[in-house]
């Protein structure tokens, strides 16, 4: 299926409010593919489908979850509602959209939780969804300013900024959120080496 | 081999600075075994023991560990020097000490990262760890009070001060100890329900 035709999907699948999130990361996910160098194509179609699972009922992405594939049969990840829609919506977007280009449907299954080794792909998806213009929240523009000059290092203020977050609202935090947020740390310091 | 007796050798074994902690890690447990109504002298023990291994070499910890133990053999966990000595402390005390009560050896094995499901021998190995009168750090003070009242909220608060610590100086944070921390807002959530 052609963007075009995938970009009127999603919009009708989705509310207002998340079309203008999801219209913000595709901008924010071309800025930043065309800033280092990466496919803008690739980047924007999994921009656009990024969210594109997150309105259906945490029961269903379960269900999807665990009759698809293996590795979600994770007992903990199954735990965090606000994960699923990732890898839910990576499946989705293969069944229902005919994506089948690797490199995107990872993006979009680990754009919440990250993951160690990301691709470049995978960071400015994951990055994109914390930036784009509708976002507002303390240091966000900091962010925003440390993403136009390094990519490894903003994603690293996003994964602390996140885990911050859940620690000081008493939620929990998923390890392979940390997981990716160590990986992140050691490529900073191995690049700086 | 009695309590006298491996006091006098962890004594010698240890640096002066060591020993004055471990003596404030014995005094702390055993008033927090006092106050939860936890056996006091496997408190004590395990106290006494519970940095035993800490100025052995990284390398020797890490031989002691993956000769003896596979669930050891965990990359991972071996990436974080400071992490060794609790496991490789509890062999050691097996070993050297004969120390053969499984409550006590898991609160030496544990009495840093922590883990899902601890004992009240853990949780008083834990905390009185961190909070023994030599310490001496911003929040103590607090979390001294805190112990006082539930154990369970200040084993929650000293796990978040690790993390928050480790995260501010770019350090990278263990995932076993996310898991601990995640189990203990769990428990304490349903506690409250």
């Amino acid at each position: 299926m052609k963007y075009k035709k995938i970009y009127k999907a999603v919009k009708e699948k989705l509310s207002k409010k998340r079309w203008e999130h999801t219209k913000g990361v595709i901008q924010s996910a071309e800025e930043l593919a065309l800033r280092y160098g990466a496919d803008v194509e690739k980047a924007m179609m999994a921009a656009l489908l990024h969210d594109c699972c997150k309105e259906e009922p945490n029961e269903k992405l379960r269900e999807i979850l665990m009759a698809q594939c293996d590795a979600y049969s994770d007992a903990k990840f199954l735990d965090y509602p606000s994960l699923l829609h990732g890898p839910a919506g990576a499946l989705y977007a293969k069944l229902e959209f005919g994506i089948t280009d690797e490199e995107i449907l990872e993006a979009i299954r680990v754009h919440t939780v990250g993951k160690a080794r990301m691709s470049l792909l995978d960071k400015i998806v994951f990055l994109a969804d914390y930036i784009e213009p509708n976002r507002d929240f303390p240091g966000v523009e900091e962010l925003r300013k440390e993403a136009k000059k390094d990519i490894d290092t903003a994603v690293l203020m996003a994964y602390d900024n996140t885990i911050e977050h859940l620690m000081t609202t008493d939620a929990p935090v998923y390890e392979g959120t940390m997981t990716g947020r160590n990986y992140m740390l050691e490529l900073i310091r191995e690049h700086k080496k």
